[in-house]
């Protein structure tokens, strides 16, 4: 009689595995933290096996409570691996066999790791996404919060890092909480992708037993079942595609690092960082330095470096299930983390900042950013716009020669550029006016951002 | 009175722009591809403006007059580039003032090249993921036309390039079908977010000119049109987000490529490839090769290349527009070539393929790749799967040291592993049986083959 | 009196740091892998602040005897953390004072944190480096016994998959032991440039005290010292070149593992796994995977993404030292375990596949491998090569058309293709001759084979 | 008899290729730059075959002659492609073959496509590493000779973007001399590896004919020749190292570029762009850009793209040849001109910025930056360092508290904090006097600043 041993294969076999390929291949170490989704769907697979008639309601009764009581020994840190565990799956089901004998055997009956990692998988990113959709709204409510109490504040908007035109730095804050509103809206539709259950599949061909899918599935709630089996066990595309919406968010994320750390330096100083959201250095004394949104902006590097990573993986495998893509969860679950964690120290930051108004104010007009107010002013007047914009262009250079401000110069000297200047000009020359003249939708008016504002809160 | 120049800004500077810098910045060379949208959205801009009174009706209709004559120059080939264009947008504009004059610098009022390239990039994609998912779809028929030439081929199911368990050729070729629709699923979720109007967001902070956004939007055939000015020049999402769908497109195709090249050696013989569709060697007589599948595999690299290309770009930009973001272009323009013909070159050559059906019945078989069945067969006469799978892994252990076929052991023999046999196993032990046993849904038994190439159709 | 806290910064701050950044910013998780080279550094720094009697000699040695019972504590898995433990190196320092006093805060005079991880991590890498150029060249030594063990054993050479010509087995492993020496050459070249010490380069500008950092350069065994201070401590280069070179070992790993995997197929079968290394299916009782072969090329995936991660957290930081970069230890780590890892069981399994003589020799002429005789013959019968080419091309399909092999034709029959043939051509259509006729150096030929089994055993 | 047609395997087929295969498969467009590095390994292997007697004198001047003169019409820009010429290679041999009929045909003999398009491209990158080695050492010596210029200047040195100590612009300018030496070590040693004939690997295995790889080898100006023809025709290392290294290249650009954007800066306002290197806006009249600077910055990201894209394809290609490489060239050739004109753009340049001394000075005490002086004073009266830390930090927080400067508080002020403090610390507290001291090898002070400067001359 064949031995019936740990390795679920190990009948195949006339020799043991070698230790250095057992040290290789296990990916206990890190699946052992699918534990909980392994044991949700395994007791999904169960009961439904005991509603079909394929195993008895008793011995489905006796696996469903050893699994219980696995969990509670995963959860509570007295689970023991063992050496010979390939995986989650079989030091669940080795422990299963350890507690109830033979018939926690059954449970494996219509299924195959194949399918059930891929289910496993599938499962904790549903909960896992659901969780960063969650810090990111609540990173957005924090914008949006700061956003409101700094309502009339004014600041330099840059393009090139060169002052621009001036802004409110509600409107500035609130571009952010825009990129997390499509980061979400990826997410969610990332999640319609993940949410197809693939049990059911097999190894690769499906299988045999009159197995009910969709029980499975509203058991454990998705919303479809997977068409193909053999697509079913070899897609990834759903960590794939979650891995590139992660990079997507580090990438905005690392926008407003960068320009937390630009606002913090003594040169804008527009943001004083609280003691308790800077560091400071082993050598230097004075030294507060942005750390947060330094390794923030750092992060950036393990969110892409993950995306690559599985997409390289996934190249070029022919169908359907290889080992490679074991190497899928390492990345899912440090984009998790990184994003998680990113998203909450930032979201505890955000309201923390004490913003500079004096600054802002003073910067928002610097490096003539109202010339655009003077261009649009003669355009108005019937000037063509190209050479509205010449005119000015010469006045600015005017103006540095002499170290003069725009509202420095007379009207007589304005007049000298063109004829078309009048006395009114000097009220566009308010960085409050500007802001408040660009009230065409989206805009950085007052009006635009209550408008904003108000969508978000809903 | 200041010159009015080439360079829309020459205005403000004392000295000439540098020879290095002028070919170092120029993006025309990339861009010009933009020319079409450029002008469809300076009409539509244009059209506006007169609408809303911002410039007259009479100078509006010399301004649409001449776009379209420019578009016709660049269409025919006649454009002239001038070595100060920066870009397109400029050499548009720069032509439109030689061909009417002054009036022309108006088209520019209540607009920036921030706003316009944004626009560009947008109208230029929307098109671009209409025709790649338009590409796809003729793949998934060409590949379901196949897969009903061959509704009853079966062939050997691959698990880590073992011969795992008989599969319909149908079935395989069908999981490439549902990859690719969730390629296109993705890919429509794209193009939600591309189908934004970014024009009216001015340089950064929106503009002062009693514009109306949602007339351009409507004439554009945009659904929406962005909320916030800063976020709207800043934001590339639409553009890495399509890359990174591109490179899973990629993917998908490198895994079908690698299918192909596999099928087409002599080792495994499944698949002749049609001399129109083979090149050969220029110096091994004999060599047909699979180079269309293999270069399709290649330029896996390419579609990675332009994705982690944009994201790198991207990091760590401060608000808003910056001109690293001017490389925005290349990687999106060399994804779309790239996946449109990798898409046609493949679409054409599936109905060219010989499948050699004596082959892939031969090794359907090959490699024990009924012991399954076998585990099966003792799981539903009540033992255990876990202990049926370590009696059937002996049984091919024995098997393969008499160098036998499992249909070749007697039932005496069989019973020796497990009292459990009866006559009706060797029924189990034919593919067509194994194939059509699994029924469950998504399984590889013809009627669900049908059901999903059913679906497909529709 | 300012009270000296647990961070080496809390003089200045009034506020205690926010519990989420401590966790957020906290490296100790990921760098206490360095703690033995942290305080080898810390010794070195120690001794030479002695003999420059910028401490006492007394100071110094109850340093440096408590820096080793700091080390012995880490060894022995006895070190206790503090959750305000930022990194290894204050966690030292805190143990340090904890055990002996203010002295101990002496240890970081005419040093920073800066230049210290700086020099934890070349000298982290120098290990690290020579322990991997060792594994590869363990694993050359495996392919060279493989290679010697099977030196007259003939096979198809393959381009495009397709068969092209017969080559020695040998010849075909020894082209990975040609990458792996060029992959330890590339280390070694890479070893010159983390053999710099940046110690003493300060947090960023360099040190007022007396210090002598050749002497700390011997005591460390590195060659040479940084020259510019600031480079010294924003230089990661030495990391992301190692991160480069790791993925090229990973490529060619991956070509390996892909011909493994190809080759233990049923279809190629050119090798059996013996059952060491080969895993199982839990559903499938007759499978015997790849595994081994299929995670080095799926761990390709990781070593890119390490590199891609490196590169990008650098891209666009100014000077000098960024939080960002605390980024750079994980990956790199990730790298050295993979390469390690991934090195050993490979060459682990070498000696142990079983080579199938036989069907590497029926495969070495099946397709028509040596065409490329035939047209040889004929140039070297004064044919030019391209028509030679083009006759031997029609041969083939002619053969094909009539199921022949090329030595099946009668010479009356060749002549018929092109009058240059005569009887000796017969002599040319055996593998042996063709793999003999390479002498060229570089070719197949056993001369060549066994002259570079030669070279590498020096 | 066979007809000798374009495609160098014509006789092979008895079909033509599909037009869509000929369009997907020329490399023409791409490759035709390799053109001159063809014909001269053309030029070398026919020179060698006559030498060997393997082909006439005769037949070898013929060729040699024509292939001149096809040189002569690509770079006239006479030279006529053809529909169906599959790359540079079978161009110019259609092209001989027109031009002096079958004897043309000859060249080919003893090699094959597979080991010369590893020839050219290793031609190529031989003269491009080359060029942009050149293009670095100029880059070096642009900045080495701002460094000269403003051999005096003191400005803030940054850690976390916060002033941290004064630093000599030229010690921060000559960090970045440093990161392009390392570059130039590795593009040198990259050199080696490329410095390899592969020329006499034939398709795969050797060839048959008595060639003379040495003689070709000296021709063409190799060290070595490959010792594994197997390897030879599948080795791309070569241009992924060199991917690598510039990937490196363009980092230290971003670098550099991050620098001088935040300097042209309003906010630090350390640097002024000239106008002929500086863009300005279409929309905004007082803008000046600094387009260069950001768009180098940019490009980083085709550089890392470019390594990913070539490092992907090659990712688990088996043995040898394999049309995916056909991939190699494109990112190469990207890289190498995305780093020649960076490189040229930035040293034009560096000479032609504007430095604000006043205000690098001001910046240079900003932000409490001699505190790390306060601190070193009181280590060397004998305070442990970790204990001067804690007393600086609280004095620094007192003066941020009262608005002083450092400098500004008395003696007694001071001693309130440390009694060690005496009259001489004053002296301390001039950021010259700060630079000066840290003389240790490799710190700020003028003298080591120095003597990077003349090591450089050299």
């Amino acid at each position: 009689m064949p031995r019936v041993s740990h390795k679920a294969w190990a009948g195949r076999m006339a020799a043991p595995t070698h230790r250095l390929v057992e040290s290789f291949t296990t990916s206990l170490p890190v699946d052992r933290r699918l534990y909980a989704h392994d044991i949700a769907g395994s007791i999904a697979h169960c009961e439904m096996l005991a509603k079909q008639g394929i195993i008895s309601k008793r011995d489905a009764r006796r696996i469903v409570t050893a699994l219980g009581q696995i969990r509670r020994e995963f959860a509570g840190g007295t689970f023991r691996a063992s050496a010979s565990d390939e995986d989650v799956h079989m030091a669940v089901e080795r422990r299963l066999i350890q507690k109830i004998g033979a018939v926690g055997g059954k449970l494996h009956t219509a299924r195959s790791r194949n399918d059930q990692v891929a289910l496993d998988l599938r499962l904790y990113l549903k909960d896992a996404v659901a969780q960063i959709s969650s810090c990111i709204r609540a990173l957005q409510h924090a914008l949006a919060a700061v956003s409101r109490r700094h309502a009339s504040v004014i600041m330099p908007g840059y393009t090139h890092l060169q002052p621009a035109q001036p802004v409110l730095l509600a409107h500035h804050l609130l571009a952010y909480v825009e990129m997390l509103g499509r980061d979400r809206e990826r997410l969610a539709d990332c999640a319609k992708r993940i949410d197809v259950l693939p049990l059911g599949s097999g190894a690769l061909a499906g299988t045999t037993f009159p197995i009910d899918r969709h029980f499975v599935a509203r058991k454990l709630g998705f919303s479809r079942i997977s068409l193909n089996s053999m697509d079913a066990v070899s897609d990834r595309d759903f960590a794939a595609e979650f891995l590139a919406a992660g990079a997507l968010v580090g990438m905005h994320l690392s926008r407003l690092a960068e320009d937390l750390v630009l606002w913090s330096s003594q040169e804008f100083g527009f943001v004083e960082l609280p003691d308790a959201f800077a560091t400071g250095s082993s050598i230097m004394p004075q030294k507060k330095n942005p750390d947060v949104a330094e390794l923030v902006r750092g992060k950036t590097g393990r969110l892409y470096g993950n995306l690559m990573s599985l997409l390289t993986t996934l190249k070029g495998l022919p169908l359907t299930y290889n080992r490679d893509m074991q190497e899928d969860k390492e990345p899912v679950f440090d984009t998790v983390d990184t994003l998680v964690s990113s998203l909450q120290v930032l979201q505890a930051m955000m309201p923390a900042l004490r913003f500079r108004r004096d600054r802002l104010r003073v910067g928002a007009t610097r490096g003539y950013t109202l010339a655009t107010e003077l261009a649009d002013y003669l355009s108005t007047h019937g000037v063509p716009f190209r050479e509205a914009h010449g005119v000015v262009g010469a006045i600015v250079r005017h103006c540095i020669r002499r170290a003069l401000e725009l509202d420095g110069l007379s009207l007589a000297e304005l007049r000298r550029f063109s004829p078309h200047f009048g006395a009114d000009v000097y009220r566009w020359l308010k960085p409050e006016t500007a802001v408040a003249r660009r009230r065409a939708p989206g805009g950085t008016a007052p009006i635009n951002v209550r408008r904003q504002l108000r969508k978000l809160r809903v």
